[in-house]
């Protein structure tokens, strides 16, 4: 049964299970005690500490091992934050770092900080012209926060660029390389990194946090993180050195079976849009939507076939918010899949993989079919659909099919209180070519989505 | 060779080891994810959380597991005060807690709030009364902190007593309840309830909070704790109902020992003193100062005899300052050492530490006894020692040898610029019935000790 969700997490690496088993037995003590115990625990953490901090490209007293990648992102961005203080209260993100990021600037913003989102392409990408613009824009910034890799559509970002305008701005680089890490190290001038272990087969709940000797940094209160998990970084540390030595041979056997899904996924399923860089990005990970179709539903679908992925679409969030990934990028979101490959994956699976996902998506497309009832009004304006009270993806959908029956040249407005609907009814129109002319207010909670028929 | 440290870290339980290699294979995916692995990861989470809510005595969604005690210390502070700041921005805090909640409550402090430090007894018992006259003053409570016992001289709390108090003021009781859970859940009624997976003979990193319902909570930024560590809180929730079904028995076989411990060492040894409360203390800990000894070679001594033990005197802390619970006891820090028996100790190991501790004393004093040369001024008011510049335990040992040699009724003055002397001379005085008279000011950084000859 395939699990195609490594992004999300990893089952323990071989090597990482025999070092666990092996630092449960002399690695329990408080390192901190000066007795033979303390003692022989310390020796563990400070190898774990070498090891990790090689594959890191830092000095071992560069590295600390923290509870979580989200504790580290956390802890990292507050010490930096805390540091420059008195420079500058303005931090700057790219609009499609992971939700801890983004977190960690909404308190900066709470606290009375300012933050800049930057841009990214539709492949995912920053705009390095406006990291550029924003550090020279004559606003000192504090801190700059850039992904290695984006965790949702596997687009690599241009760190080693970025980080070169951080140096000549004076303003240090925090890279969430939680996404590369295991494939190799981050390049450029960074000055703070942070990454977790369970994305590259160490255990849950050990992250570790790179400050760079030199750069300002006040970490913040509590100093003390309680009693470490040392078996758990022993094998994290064990861990990242075995996938390294392992991770240029699977991202060779894993990069052609991307660009297979990247290939068929279109060609085997109607109305898909395979999203992110299709050259710049991770070896494993690929992300597709498909229109007309409810991405939860189509996760149970592809789960009952034996198939583990992930998605960003609304549907499948508490939140019913869709992925701010995809929404930065200007994208589909509905029935949004994300595939990412564990090392050994085989070109077997994938292929029953992709024997399988058109069976689901039309499985998950009928279901959704009698929902789709379209209520048309026609003004001397075009027409109106009423979708109001219809969730994701319905108000896409009767679009798509109510523009099929006006004549070109005709406007179609929407109006719907789906939050997904300001963002698929725009990438909907920019995949099919028809003309988006903007949304407004409607009656009640709704707004209204006006789309032109352009062919 | 006789590990005697059970109080900061026990090794994994064999139940532990078992339950998180099992969980190994079960519980490494993300639990929020809805797939087959997500789904086996979820099962594992809950059936651990309502294991461990039995053993807490709450219900299971009254119950978090987090990174560490420590972290669910500051979380179970930082989410009460936050709930209540309406009310008050008072904290109430016994003055013997675990160093997590002191340092949480100096947090506290620095953002303008206000913090009670509760009195203890010599034996570092809470003194009711106090408590009870705090909550009464006519200014409101936000929150009492107090653990179930100390961790430093084993002394149990007057919880039920205290969790009464508290419910008749209206003011939650948040108890630490690190040392105590493994020997059963914590009576009376409290509101809050923080705990260490480690103390149990869990793995490291895994902590527990306990928030009972109609509790006042704003649980503090960010929400996001990052990726649990499933197996490894499967495990700490396996050891804790395993080391409760050996509770009684093992009580009943540590508490003698520990009472040989508290009767011969007196015995065996000249001018020690056993600390904390005889009777109302945890079963397996014991603490005693052994006079003119320094604390961190006495601990060298121990290790190189084989026996791991732990100390509270500042010659062994980085800090150079004396344990904060034996100077709120008011009672000696210097030569001390705390002897916490894990499960399953011997009487034949507790008799070997027996035989061995003279010597191991006598070898620390006999290597103190050349820094011991006092420099003595005779006056018109008694004499003046001036031990400025020396470290404990010189001071406190010049002031034995030098009263000594003097007529009863003269005082004997002692400079000294070392921070344990402020503890260690009153309390010295108190053991050995000489009287103190108080301290003043003294030229250059230093102290002046007063200390009249009764006898």
């Amino acid at each position: 049964m395939p699990y195609f969700d490594a992004a999300s997490s990893l089952p323990l690496h071989p090597v990482a299970r025999q070092a666990l088993l092996a630092a449960l037995d002399d690695g329990w003590a408080d390192p901190g005690r000066p007795h033979r115990e303390g003692r022989r625990a310390r020796l563990l953490l400070d190898a774990a500490r070498e090891s990790a901090a090689e594959a890191a490209g830092c000095r071992p007293d560069e590295l600390t091992f923290t509870t979580s990648g989200t504790r580290a992102l956390h802890t990292g961005i507050a010490g930096a934050l805390a540091g420059r203080r008195r420079v500058s209260r303005r931090l700057l993100v790219s609009s499609v770092e992971h939700s801890a990021v983004l977190h960690a600037a909404e308190a900066h913003e709470s606290a009375g900080g300012e933050v800049t989102r930057l841009a990214v392409d539709r492949t995912g990408r920053l705009a390095v012209d406006g990291l550029r613009a924003a550090l020279g824009d004559g606003d000192p910034a504090a801190l700059v926060c850039l992904q290695s890799a984006n965790h949702e559509v596997g687009t690599t970002q241009p760190v080693a660029e970025a980080a070169e305008l951080c140096w000549a701005a004076g303003v240090p680089l925090l890279v969430d390389a939680a996404q590369s890490l295991p494939w190799g190290p981050v390049e450029g001038d960074w000055s703070l990194l942070a990454a977790s272990a369970h994305k590259w087969g160490g255990p849950g709940g050990v992250g570790l946090l790179v400050v760079r000797k030199g750069v300002r940094f006040a970490p913040p209160p509590p100093v003390a993180p309680g009693a470490q998990d040392i078996p758990a970084i022993v094998a994290a540390a064990a861990s990242l050195r075995a996938v390294r030595q392992e991770a240029a041979a699977e991202a060779a056997r894993l990069a052609p079976l991307v660009d297979r899904i990247r290939a068929r996924v279109p060609e085997l399923v109607a109305d898909t849009e395979v999203v992110g860089d299709p050259e710049r990005r991770l070896p494993h990970l690929v992300t597709f939507s498909c229109l007309y179709a409810d991405g939860e539903a189509l996760l149970h679908a592809l789960d009952r076939a034996g198939f583990a992925v992930s998605s960003g679409s609304s549907c499948t969030s508490s939140t019913l918010t869709p992925s701010h990934v995809l929404r930065a990028m200007g994208v589909l979101s509905e029935g949004n899949v994300r595939v990412s490959l564990p090392p050994g994956t085989t070109r077997g699976e994938v292929n029953r993989f992709l024997a399988t996902l058109p069976e689901a998506v039309a499985s998950v497309r009928a279901q959704l079919a009698p929902a789709v009832r379209p209520v048309v009004e026609t003004g001397p304006d075009g027409v109106t659909v009423d979708a109001l009270g219809k969730r994701c993806p319905v108000p896409v959908t009767e679009l798509a099919q109510v523009i099929g029956t006006v004549p070109v040249g005709t406007v179609v407005t929407v109006l719907s209180d789906d939050e997904a609907a300001g963002l698929d009814i725009p990438a909907w129109c920019h995949t099919h070519r028809q003309t988006y002319l903007g949304e407004e207010g409607a009656p009640g909670a709704g707004r209204a989505y006006r789309v032109r028929r352009a062919r």
